[in-house]
């Protein structure tokens, strides 16, 4: 996997190249190569493998998947919004190139991904189909929903329900999405199954955020730790505990895990991501 | 124009209420009907009508680039970027809603502008080369890089080619766009001129902005004048005077004219709109 990795680092560096130099092209830059786990990309990328496709012919689609996920943690640690100085252990897009900057920088990487996409050779109904995945899922039915409903249930006693909710969009539509683009490109029969399989993975992640916060330190996880505390929110871990947490998650990988095994596919390519992640310390 | 208009606000109502209830779905919808002169959308349209085609069947492709325009709007008002109170004569977005959903609504309408294009039933291939069109226009190649320009050179001391460079990209790339979007549709033959046309209308209207914010009040023009002395802008007024500002203005719009009368279609329809921004006062 690390291969794969490097070369969608390399990609990213390849595209954001292209474009002319600006302040707010080095604020997108510094912001995409800031050490990120790369886990959105690589899963579109290990599910067109798993189905024994060319997963070079589609980097770029997963290049565009990361710069939505950049632009949305640009936009998250605004001073408006969370209000965070530190991400994956650097100044924040803001603290670094300031506001203004860092806006137009998520700007500029939400506006680009849809672009990258056109520029593809794939066929005309593909990049359709990726372009709508893409931006249904961190859209005002997706990801910016889930923002939303996080602001708006600030300092609120939250049911697990609501707690759900609002990782299902915040969290859950996007990784799904990396699923659902690797099932579009490799096996569009497959898609609903891969789909379930993003939203299960995409909450035992949340949760596995929630009780890194209050288990981790700042230098391994790369942000600050105690944030959820004292920006007053409510958690999975302030909800059921830590032990209870981690058996939601153990649950969580597990069901996903069955759900691969009912596929036909090199199961290991995507087990080795669920394994991964599963064990993750930041 | 004015049905057009209407039905371009009708419209905009519509997609507006398909979204789910939240806070972010108001503040989008707050800034789309606060207003706006809808220019870029009518011109799409009556470009499309000049070339005697039914503009009914593309009243999405209008609304998405509204949208674009808006979201642009919004951003550009936030605290780190220009601390705008006022648009449109009421309280700017952030204002009103407050920042954090004012960023989301921003992100809102710029993710959402391709899903329309993406749900209209047009060909496969005219949808890919509208969103193009469209995401290139306002990338980091176009609107956006323009701002970034703009926010560079504040205080500075600017050459004509300089601030012509920033208003070519900041606005001339999406009025601009409006007139390409109409010629995908109606005339792709005829995109250069019509481009042409675009690019000197959009100077010719950034322009006007700088000569309005002196010369007008804030209850005209709905938002605060001298704002651009404010923030230490130099603007075609402080480098050429009011008079010759206007007769640059003058001599851009005439040139758009000849160029109008140089394509085959319906010019009224064209001039009609070059007239209504030639003469305005907000």
């Amino acid at each position: 996997m690390n291969n794969v990795i490097n070369e969608i680092n390399q990609r990213l560096e390849n595209i954001l190249s292209q474009y002319p130099d600006s302040k707010v092209k080095e604020a997108m830059y510094y912001s995409l190569k800031a050490g990120g786990k790369r886990i959105r990309p690589l899963i579109v990328l290990q599910v067109i493998r798993a189905y024994g496709l060319d997963y070079r012919k589609y980097i770029d689609i997963a290049c565009a998947l990361e710069m939505i996920h950049t632009y949305s943690l640009i936009h998250d640690d605004l001073p408006g919004m969370d209000n965070d100085d530190l991400r994956r252990g650097k100044p924040t897009c803001h603290k670094q190139f300031g506001e203004a900057t860092a806006i137009l920088a998520g700007d500029g990487l939400l506006n680009e991904a849809v672009n990258i996409i056109l520029q593809t050779n794939l066929d005309d109904s593909l990049k359709l189909s990726l372009v709508s995945c893409l931006y249904t899922s961190s859209g005002i039915n997706g990801m910016i929903l889930g923002q939303e409903y996080d602001i708006e249930n600030e300092d609120k006693k939250l049911s697990k329900e609501t707690l759900d909710k609002i990782h299902h969009y915040k969290t859950g539509k996007l990784l799904s999405c990396a699923f659902q683009m690797g099932a579009l490109i490799a096996s569009p029969n497959d898609l609903e199954i891969l789909k379930q399989i993003g939203y299960k993975i995409g909450l035992a992640f949340q949760i596995q955020d929630d009780i890194l916060d209050v288990t981790s330190d700042a230098k391994t996880l790369g942000k600050n730790t105690g944030s959820d505390e004292a920006n007053h929110k409510e958690t999975y871990v302030t909800l059921l505990g830590i032990e209870n947490s981690q058996k939601e998650v153990d649950l969580l990988f597990n069901e996903a895990q069955q759900l691969v095994y009912s596929l036909t596919l090199n199961h290991g390519l995507i087990l080795e991501i669920i394994e991964k992640l599963w064990k993750r310390v930041r």
